[in-house]
C-alpha cells in the first residue's frame, strides 16, 4: 500500500512561455523505455515478486523503497509536461468554436496532447510510442535484476541528459536538473548493491555517460544540498535496511552516503489553470468551480480549499495571459 | 510523492497447491484493459492533469485519492499470482542443470512466468500481451473522465467476476472477493461524482453486471465490515476533500457512505521461499543469505529482519514441500 | 453508405459440441493478417482512396463490391465462432457465483473469449493478437493494390485450408467450405484484372496452395450452384461496371465466369443461447426479455419479434442443453 | 451481409487548397481509439456477438443499425482526408523521378500519406498508430456494452470537436459538423438504450463535452433538417425494432425523436485527380484509362462510365490546377 | 556485406519424435527480448552507427564480428525449432484435405507454426508476440552500448538455461548446450570491453546467473574443444584488432583467451523432409522436386545437388517416419 | 553462418549538409514494412525453413542467396541514414551541457535519432513505429512465398521511388539509385522463379510500378555496368544452383541475365565523425581514441587501423566542420 502525498519532490517554476514541441520531447522522459515510468514499474515489479525476503532484506529494502521514489519522478515529469503545454491553447476566452488549435496543426507536437488528452502528459514517449510492459524486466534472479538496473539507469541519464540538451524550457531544465542527481543516486545503489552481493566493482563506469554531473548547472544546488549521496526512505516505517547498502564513499565525490528517514520536503504544484479550448476541465469551468463550492459547503468544508498549491488564490490564470499578450 | 508500506491492503492466504494456468488467468486483473495496472495509471495521471484544482478540490481529492489504493491493488494481485505461481517448479532442490521445467511445457501457461520472470507476476494480461500506455484515457474534461472512470470499473468488475469463476484456487478467490468490494467502492464513487457535477441519475445502473457482490461468499466478510460503503484516504495529511463527493446512501444497500481517515491495517505479505529452479532469487539462494546477513551486521542492524512478514522463521518452504510431496 | 441484411451469406449448422480450442483456431481467419478483417479493410481502404474513378470505373467497382462480400465474410467468420462457443459454459443453470469456467483454465483456448468477451468473436488471430491497422496496403497505385491482393487472397486461401484440416467442428467446416470457393473467386477477380490491366497472365499459378477446392467436400455444394464462377453486385444500383473485368473462362474449370445482379439468398442467424456465465447478454437474462417486450408493447409492435432467425420459438436452449447432458 | 451504395452521406465540398497537415490531423477520427473505425467495429462485433436477439430483439436491432450507419462515418472521414491531401503533390506533370515530394519532407505530416499510401486515408490515428482490434470491447453483457458505447460516443464526440478547432479546411469543417450531429444521435441513443433497460437517467449528461452542438455553425443545417433527432434504418427490411428504443423526447431539445424508414439521400463522392507522383493510380494515369474504356466497350457498356460522381466530366484536375496556380 | 556458408555452427541431430510444444518454448531463444534476434540486430546496428572507428578499431572491430556470429546463432535457433517441428504432422501421406493438424488444436502450441507458418521458425517469442525493433538499443555512447550487452549477454544466458529446463528434446539441448558457451563467450568480451575502456571489473559478476556453465553436461563437449574461450573471427580479411580486446585470461577458469581466425567448421543442416499438410514445400512435394530436376539439366548442373546436407539420398522422410510408427 | 565484409555494396558520398528530416524519411526504407529489415528477414527465414532442399535446391539457392545481398542493402540505408545525421548537432565543439540539442525541436524529425539513439540508424519505420516479426511471411508454400516475395519487392520499390522523389540529399539518392537497381533484380528473380515453377508469364507487369528504373538518372552508372541483370552469388562455396532459375532474357531490356561469382566489390564506409552532442562515442571522444591506441600496441598492432575506411587519417572532421561554417 501507499499513501500519497500532495507535493512534487522538487519545486518547479510556474507556466510561462508555453512550448508543445518541447513537452513532446520531455514524454521520452516519461514513457520511454527508459523513462521514468519504466523504472517505477521495473523497481515496483521486482519488489512484489522478490522472494526470501527476510534472507535478503537489505537488497529487497533497497529496491522497494527506489521504487517509491520513482512514483514522484513520473509526477515530476508530468507536471513539467503540464507546465509546458499551459497557454498553448487560449487560457481565458478560448473557448469552442473556433479554431483555438490551428496554429499547433503544422508543429511537431504529440497531437495526442491536444486531440486525445486535455493539455498534460501521457504515457507516451517523444515518438507518441505507448509505454509497454514489455519494458518490465523482473527475472527474479537477483544479480541479474541489479544489473539491469543499473543498466536501466545508465540508459536513463542519458535520456535525461539529451532532453536537457534539446530543451531549455524553465521547466524542463528544473525537471532533468533534479532528475539527474536522483537518477545518479539510483544509478550508484544498484553498482553499490552489485558490488556487496558479488565483489564486482563497478566503480569506474561512473560517471555513465562520461560527463559528470557536476557540470550541469541545473544540478549545482541539488549537489550542494547532498542530494547526490542521499538516499530517502519513502516509507512510514519500512525498508530501514537500505542502510546495510546505501553506506561508504560515493564513487565520484568521496563523500559519504547517507541515508534521510522519510521523503524530501519538496514544493507544492502549482494549480495550472484551465485550458477550455480542450475542455480541461471543461467548456465552462467556472460552472465546476461553483458546483465545488457548493458541495464543499454543504460537507461542511472551509471556504478555503484545504490542499496547498504553490500560487493560493488561482492568480495564474492573470499571469500566463500577461506572458501571452 | 508517497510513502510505501510494506503490507497488503488484505490478507491473503499462503501457498498451497500450485496453479500456474490460474496464475495465468489472473495476469488478466493486472494488465488487462480492465485490470489494476488500468486503473492506477487511468487515474494517477488524471490526477497529475488535473487543471482548476483549487476550484474543483473535491473531484481532484477523489481521483487522486483512489488512484492511491490502486497502487494496493496492483501489489494484492502481483501477491496472488505468486503465492499460485509458487510450487510450480520444485521449492529446494530444483537446481539447473536438469529439466526442472518441463513439466509445465505443455500446459496453458504464459511461458514468460517461466522462461522471462522468476514465476512472478508481469505487466501482461492473460494473453501475455503487455499492459500499454493507450489504456489510459485523461481526456481533461472532467465529467467525461468521471464517465469512463465508471465505465472502466464496470468493465473490471466483469473481469474479477469472471476470473472468480474461473480460478478456485485460494489466492485468486481472495483476491477476487476483496476486489471486488473495494472496486465496487469504486464504481459508486465516480457515479456519486457524475451526480454531484450533473445530476444524472447512475443509481439504476447498480449493480452492473447485475449480479450483486452481496452473493459472492468470498465477498462477506468485507461487506461484514463495511467495506463496500467506505473510502479510505491514503494519505497522511491531504485529500481530505473527498468527503464532499463521499456522502449520501449507498446505492445498492442504502447505507451511508462513510470515510476512513486512513489506509486499511492490511496484513503483512508472506515472505515466498525461492525458486531455484527459475533462480529466484538465485541458483544458490543460501549465498544471498548468507551475504545479507553479514551486510546487515556490519551496518549495525540487528539478528533479525526488521521487515515484517506473515511468516517469521520462514517455516513457508516446509509447508510448499510438505503440501507438494 | 451501406445497407445492412440480417442474414448470412451461407447456411451454417445450430450449435452443438462446443469447441472453445477451435474457436481459438478459427479466430486467424478473422483477424489474423490474412483472415477477413484484412480483406475487407484492404479493399474497403482501396475504394476510398481510389483516384480517376471515372476514368477506371471497371477497376474501383471490382474492388469496392468484393469490399461489400467481405463484410459478410466477416459476419461468417463471427458466426461460426460464436457458434463453437456456445455451449462452452452452461446455458441455463450456469450463474455467478460458481467456477462455471474452471474446466476452461487448462485448456488450449483465447482466453478472452471468456475472461473479456462474452463467449464471442473478437478482432484477433489465433494467438490472441489484434487485428492491426497495419495490415491494410492502399498504396493507390492500381497494378501494385491488384498485385497485393492476389497475394493477400492467395495467403487467405492458405489459412483457409489449414483452418479446415485442424477443425472438424461442423460450424468450421461449413465456414471454411464456403469461403474456400467464395475466397477462390476473388483471388481469380484480382488475377484477371491485372491481366486485363497489363496482360500478364496469372492462370498458371491456380490453384495456389497447388491443391483444387474441388477436393474439399464441403466445397462441393458450392462448386455445384456455380458460386466459383460467380461475382455478386452487392448493390441495390452501383458497382455495374464488374461485368468489364469478371468475364472469360474460369482458370481452372473453363467454365464462363458470371455476375450476379444482387447478393446471394443466404440464411438467418441461428438465435444463439444467453451463456449467463460470462453475462451474455445478463446474469438473469430472462430479465432483459420482459423489458424488451414490453418496450416492443408501448411500440405498438407485435408479440413475435420482426426479426427472423432459423430458430424461432428460441428452442436452441433446450437441444444445447440435451447435447450437453 | 451488406449492400453497399456508392454515395456519401453527406455532401463534402471539392478538393481546394491541399492540407496534409490537416489530413494528419483527420486521421484521428478514422484510425484513433474514439475514432469511427473504432465505433464501426465495436458495434459491427457486438451486433455479431449478441445472443438471445429475439428476447433483446429492439436493443439488438439498435446496435446492429447504428452499426451500419457507421460504415458510412469511415467513408467520409476518408473522402474528407483525401479531399486535403488533394493537390498536395502536382496533379498532372509531376511525374518522378523528380523531387515532388520534397516540400514535403519538412512538414508535420503523416509520412505515410506519401511514403507508403498513394496520398488516401489509413487506418491509423493522428499519431501514425495503428487501429488496433484491442479497441473492440464486446463484453456480451448488454448493460455494460451500452455503458461502454455511450462513453465511446462521448470520447468520439470530444474527439470531432476539437479536430473541428484544428482544422479550418473546408473538407474538415463539412466532415465534423455532420458527424458531430450524427455522433450526437447515437451519444442518445445509447443513453436512451441504457435508460429503458435499467431505468437510469442520463439524461442531465447532455451535452458531453458541455458545449452545445447547436453552437457549431457547421452543425446548423443539419440540425434544421432534423438530423440531431432521427435515426436512420439502413436496411431495406431488418432492424425495424429500433423504434423501440428510439422514442421520446431528445434530452437537450425536447422534440420527438424520430425514425427515418432508409438511409440519408447523400451526395456522390468527387472523382479525386489522379496524383502521379505518388503513382496514384498510376505513374501515368491516362494509360489506365484507356484500357478502362477498352475494356468497357468490350463489356458492351455505354461509352460514359455508369458509376456517378459529383464532377462529371472530370474537370476537378483542373480546378485544383487553377487553385494551386 | 556478407559472405553467406550453408552451414550450421554446430551440428544438430536429425528429427526425431516431433515436440511443438518444446518448438514454442524454443521461441523465445529466436524472437524474445533476449533471443538471437536481439543480439543480432543490437550489434549489427551498433556496428552500422559506431563513430570515429578508426580511433576506437578495437571496439568496432568486436561487436561488428560478434554480431557476425550471432547470424549463426539465429541459423541454429531455427534449425532447432524445425527439427521439433518436423513430423508434427504427417511426413508422406498427409494431404489436405482431411484433419492432418487436428491433433494439434487442443496442445499448447503457438498456432502460427501450422497455421500461419510451415512447421517452421518464426521471429516471434514464446508467447507468439512479435520481436520487435524497439529491442534494439544503440546509443552511440561506447560505454553504454557495452553495458547493455553485457546485460542483454546476462538476460540472454537465463533464457537459455531456463528452455535447456524446460525443453528435454535432443535437438533443444545440442542447441542450448552450444548457445551457453557461445554466449558465455560474448558475455566475457563486453565485461572485457568495459573492463579495458574504464577499468571496472565485472570479472565477479561471473557466472551470471549462477550456475557455472561446466555444470551443463551438453557444454561439456565444447569446453573440452575451448569454445569457451575461442573468439572466432567471422570475416574474410576484417576485423582483425578484436585481439587488442579479446586477450588475457578467462574470468572463471584462468586460461587464456584466443582468437581463432575463421569461422568454427560447423555442419550441414539436415535436409529436413516436406510436411505435405502445410504444403511445406508444396502440397504434392514431388512436383517441385520434378521440376528443379528439369531446371537443373538444362543449366547444365550435375545430377546430384550441388548443395550438401547431412542426409544425402534424402533417406530422412523414412526416418521420420520409422520413429512415429 | 556468414561472413562478414568491412565494404558497402556500392560507394555512398561523404556527409555534406545534414538532413535530419530526410533521415526520418529513409527510414520507410529500414524499418518500413517494404524496407530491407523485411526483405532481408523474410528470405532470411524462407531459407531457414526451406524444406525439401535438396530436391528443390535452386529455388532455395536463389532465396537463400539473394536473403545474403539484403544484408547488405541494410547495412547502406544505415550508411546513407548516418551520413544525413552527421553535423545535425556539432561536430566538435559541442559537448553537453548545452543546448546542442534545441534546434531540432522543432523539427519534422525522428525524435530517437536524437533523444535515444546516437544520431544513427535504427530499425524502425518514418513514422517512428519498429520493424516487427509480423511483417515476415514464411509460410513453406514455395508458390506463395515467391509471389509475397515478388509482391514485397514490388511494395520496395515504390518505397524507393518516392523516397527518392522525397530526399534530394546526395546519400539518399546514391542509395536509391541502387537500391532501385538491385531491388529490381530480385523482383524479375522472383518473377522467374514462378515461371519456371508454375509456367505463369508475369513478364508484362514490369515495370512496377510503371516508371522504368532506366528513366532514373542516378540508376544510370549501375544500369550501364550491367548491374540490373546480375545476381551475384554471395557466398564462399554455396548458393551455385543460382543459375538454373537466374537465365535467359531480362524481361524490361531482353539481355541476358548473368550470374557472378561473388560480392560486388563495393567501397570502404566513411569513418563518420564523432557527434558528442549526443556522446557518440563519447562525450570527450579523444579518450576512447587514447585508450583504443594504447590497447592496440599492447596487441601488438601497427600503428595505423587495419580496417580500411574511404576516408584514412580522419579529415572529415575538418570537411563537415568546413561545410557547416
Amino acid at each position: 500500500m501507499i499513501l500519497r502525498i500532495d507535493r512534487l519532490g522538487v519545486e518547479l517554476p510556474p507556466p510561462s512561455d508555453p512550448d508543445p514541441q518541447g513537452a513532446q520531447a520531455v514524454q521520452e522522459l516519461m514513457g520511454g523505455r527508459f523513462g521514468e515510468m519504466s523504472t517505477l514499474m521495473n523497481y515496483t515489479f521486482q519488489s512484489f515478486n522478490f522472494r526470501n525476503r527476510q534472507g535478503a532484506r537489505p537488497f529487497f529494502d533497497l529496491i522497494a523503497n527506489i521504487a517509491a521514489e520513482e512514483y514522484g519522478h513520473i509526477e515530476l515529469v508530468a507536471a513539467a509536461i503540464n507546465t509546458m503545454l499551459t497557454g498553448a491553447t487560449p487560457v481565458d476566452d478560448g473557448r469552442a468554436p473556433d479554431n483555438a488549435l490551428e496554429h499547433l496543426k503544422d508543429e511537431s507536437i504529440n497531437p495526442h496532447h491536444f486531440l486525445n488528452g486535455g493539455q498534460g502528459a501521457l504515457p507516451q514517449d517523444s515518438r507518441g510510442a505507448p509505454w509497454t510492459g514489455d519494458y518490465v524486466f523482473s527475472s527474479g534472479d537477483l544479480v541479474e535484476d541489479l544489473t539491469h538496473n543499473y543498466f536501466l539507469e545508465t540508459g536513463a541519464r542519458n535520456g535525461k541528459l539529451r532532453v536537457y540538451e534539446m530543451c531549455s524550457h524553465p521547466a524542463a531544465r528544473a525537471l532533468t536538473g533534479y532528475l539527474l542527481v536522483r537518477g545518479g543516486v539510483h544509478q550508484v545503489a544498484y553498482a553499490r548493491a552489485l558490488e556487496k552481493l558479488t565483489g564486482a566493482d563497478l566503480t569506474k563506469l561512473f560517471p555513465s555517460p562520461r560527463i559528470s554531473t557536476s557540470k550541469i548547472p541545473e544540478c549545482q544546488p541539488h549537489i550542494e544540498k547532498g542530494l547526490h549521496r542521499t538516499l530517502y526512505r519513502f516509507s512510514p516505517k519500512d525498508y530501514q535496511e537500505i542502510v546495510a547498502v546505501w553506506n561508504g564513499p560515493h564513487p565520484e565525490t568521496g563523500e559519504d552516503l547517507i541515508v534521510e528517514q522519510g521523503p524530501p520536503e519538496g514544493a507544492p504544484w502549482y494549480d495550472l489553470p484551465p485550458q477550455p479550448a480542450v475542455f480541461a476541465p471543461d467548456y465552462a469551468p467556472e460552472e465546476i468551480s461553483e458546483i465545488a463550492q457548493r458541495l464543499r459547503k454543504e460537507a461542511g468544508l472551509p471556504d478555503d480549499p484545504l490542499g496547498e498549491v504553490a500560487n493560493p488564490g488561482n492568480g495564474l490564470l492573470g499571469k500566463v495571459k500577461d506572458k501571452l499578450t
